[in-house]
């Protein structure tokens, strides 16, 4: 490995002061921006860790890709598929614009916010309490040992201020894009967004994503591949594009200030770094990630 | 007067048929698609009706205007307007797209979902029981001695199957649009659709925005002048600018088959017949006020 | 009359400070913010002014009504909204958003840029050239002795940077909405847009959309009615909403800060004011309409 | 190698049956919708193929990613992404909304339409002939002793038909997206689209961008990890993000038929089946390339 992390973060920890705590959550807003933290989990399981590594965080949207993967599991890939679409879109995450102009009916892709909460609503269980038990075991499964709790105030905050999700619920049920209650859905999607992680975590399911079968009920590979490609093409918001480019491997970002990294076959990384850019996405995690990429060649593409 | 209602009803009663019962609420579906009733109430309070005048429906969206009227004499028009805009649009009554595009950040007019939603939001009371009250006892007082009853079983299908309606709510929630409770303003919302009336009463309601001054509430005139200008422009859902065209008056329809249209200065008009043409409005009774129009010399632009 | 023309330009002049001279084309930009001109044109023929009523400028989009009335005459109705829609639009006048979107694959209205390029192709003539006289010649006649003239710096500038309507004009001839060459249309539009008068023409060609029926070559008083209809729909671009609610009388705006107004069976009314507020209407000569409005009791609404 | 490539084509070609030739273009529509040829390059220079192999076709949307490349040698990346996004986009390929609601004022990305002319636009040369025989060139050195000519009939009918290109031409221009003259970018696009290849020159092409550095004017590493990129996520027009979970490798699709595939430091493949699927993919080419890409083990990701 040509790099050191600890060289690494104290050169990109200054950039965080160019973004911003997501605001739109009052518990999201209490992060420190200063924070800075990574985590490298590699594919014999040793993990490197420098900064902030052991620091808590709810999972926000890198909860998708193991809603993603448990729907997958549950249904069958051609089930979800035919809910949810699988084109990346340029709009913006909780944008309802495509549901309207699309004239499939159904959301673009399992990563934005309508399809994701679409996504969630195809978890099996006989009862709420189920769906999200099962949800948060399998989590724990993916990253055995390591922090996966919960955190009430978060849960909470979303609970109170998530409008423009129970629009989209709503919006959902009226296309007939979800079946069940969007009350019931969108709790699940809460909580699911409120699973608390820390860096090492995050490394180990990005780790548990890179198909090299670790964990009581890993992913199979072919459900793993369709989730990385998804996380290229559309799991950094609406600069998935641009990380595509400059980073070069799947990644999903959360508003928390959270990034799970795969490289596929090799490693998972995680980061933590909650001041924001403009899209949404970690400003410091992202100049990080790019750099990691180039000097440990990781792009595949 | 150079026509018989009779006559009209005859030549237009058979334009039913190319038309088709609204679908989307159980109830509504139940109306038959033959009905065709009309009544005009003269400026000097004088009533003719024809066919199925005495027919009862619900309002649907002919209460619009009324939720109008009264926020407007609640808030002022300053006041409505800084939270509704006043811009006609070429999109469906249901879409969101324009909430997503505009900047302004409100809903572009007072009679599309989003913005109706938006006005009953500003109507006064200590609680949702009140606030209906209210309303209804406007609508009762606009039109003396007519039937303005309240249809349960609409209530509860509008309930039940609103879900556009919902995500409308929360969207709006969520820009800032509204600012009580989405389920709390959905109900009055849901309610106001639910008043039950019939073409006399509607033919009264009509005459109460012809500014002519009757009943014990009557409508301030400069408030009335507002109101007649977005039936103008926008009363007959995403076919306003050819009704404006073609017939020339304002007026607002609703999908149980209600319009209810204005001569200023003369008198109002009600009609209902439930077999809609594919924009939602009464297929027989748009012909028909079309023919009513040239016969009458009404259009005053 | 309870109103003194000097008195009202003498109140509003000083708004113009609040207004922009339009910049897009190199020769509108070189206009006096500062001027501010009225004209009235009774049914009887008598003519008031006040102002810079005499100074000359382009009638840009004021000159759409006028090429719909030819058009309408050419072609009659149906085959005219065979082509272009009826609706009005909350989109900007050059959007090309509803073109992409609208299913029915026509401009949504005459007004619009789209339509109204749409409308200019329908003029006949076996030339260019030819069709440019007889548009000419038709607003000569309607405002006999008025000056009507052209200017060819502003014709030269609009061919130089009309880039987004050459954008309008390939998009319409790809869905089919306009027969011919698109640059034999674009060349007719853009002298239609160059024609110079004052606002005596202005009120003048007001009056000749008043249904009074003057002039060699009057439009037809059913063609009046819809150029009256879209005007108060759809004339002063994306604030046609807003505008018919405070002035109420229909009236068209062009970037060159005229506006020309109609109170149907009383008079027509020229208005110019260069400096234009952020949506492309002259500051100044809405606020003047409105007041004007007021004072002479005009909407008829 | 697991599979025959002769027997792949004989499973696949039936599948034709279900597309249709493009027909927008009457050069195009005269091809026959039966053809299903393929052409793999290894790594070491070694050719297979299979059916109509040396069938000749325009390389359509084919020629962008080349475009591309040397727009990105002439300019650099940061010049050339300072004028056209790096977003992929549910929109189809030639839509111009995205243009009219992005705020950024560029092209999405390089690979639709908008935004392959404004790269087209980035090729350097002192005249518009100079600029096409740079990109020729470069083309033909990149599949030396390959097939590589031009269509003046299918150039012609571009020139004729090309009016929505034309449209979002002078809307790049509107917006100073492009600085040059519309036409002259627009002829030199027209040209590219025109270029003629055979499968075995398009397999060649892809080798060239699977960064094995072949051919005199081998394309930089670090360019065709971009095009690759772009290729996987926007390279199949609106089923780019289905390709991408299906087959899950970098590939460019063109309405003549052809589909270029890239397998990184594998090999390079052609395709051309001019049968489309609605969305302008080769219907058997896309359903052939999903079996080679499971049979062979192409995907990296």
């Amino acid at each position: 490995m040509g790099y050191s992390l600890d060289d690494m973060l104290a050169k990109f920890r200054p950039m965080t002061a160019a973004g911003r705590v997501a605001g739109y959550i009052p518990e999201l807003s209490k992060a420190n921006p200063d924070n800075l933290g990574v985590a490298i989990c590699h594919h014999d399981g040793r993990a490197e860790t420098c900064g902030e590594a052991g620091f808590k965080f709810t999972m926000q949207s890198v909860s998708k890709p193991f809603a993603l993967a448990l729907a997958l599991m549950d249904n069958g890939p051609e089930s979800v598929f035919s809910r949810i679409g699988m084109e990346p879109t340029g709009d913006s995450f909780n944008s309802l614009m495509k549901l309207e102009t699309f004239s499939s009916l159904k959301p673009v892709n399992p990563l934005v916010n309508a399809g994701a909460i679409a996504t969630t609503a195809l978890i099996k269980g006989h009862s709420p309490a189920v769906k999200y038990e099962r949800l948060l075991r399998f989590i724990q499964d993916l990253a055995p040992g390591c922090h996966v709790g919960f955190n009430e105030q978060v849960y909470k905050s979303e609970c109170l201020t998530g409008d423009r999700n129970r629009a989209i619920a709503y919006f959902l049920r009226d296309i007939k894009a979800i079946d069940g209650e969007a009350e019931e859905c969108l709790d699940l999607y809460f909580r699911q967004c409120s699973i608390e992680v820390d860096c090492v975590t995050l490394a180990h399911l990005g780790r548990s994503l890179a198909s090299m079968g670790v964990g009581r009920c890993s992913i199979p590979p072919a459900y793993a591949r369709i989730i990385r490609t998804f996380m290229f093409t559309c799991g950094m918001y609406d600069a998935s594009g641009e990380f595509a480019i400059k980073v070069g491997i799947p990644a999903k970002s959360g508003v928390s200030g959270a990034i799970m990294g795969v490289v596929p076959n090799r490693l998972g990384i995680g980061v933590y770094g909650p001041a924001l850019d403009p899209k949404g996405n970690s400003v410091a995690g992202v100049a990080l990630l790019q750099e990691l990429s180039q000097l440990d060649a990781w792009p595949v593409l």
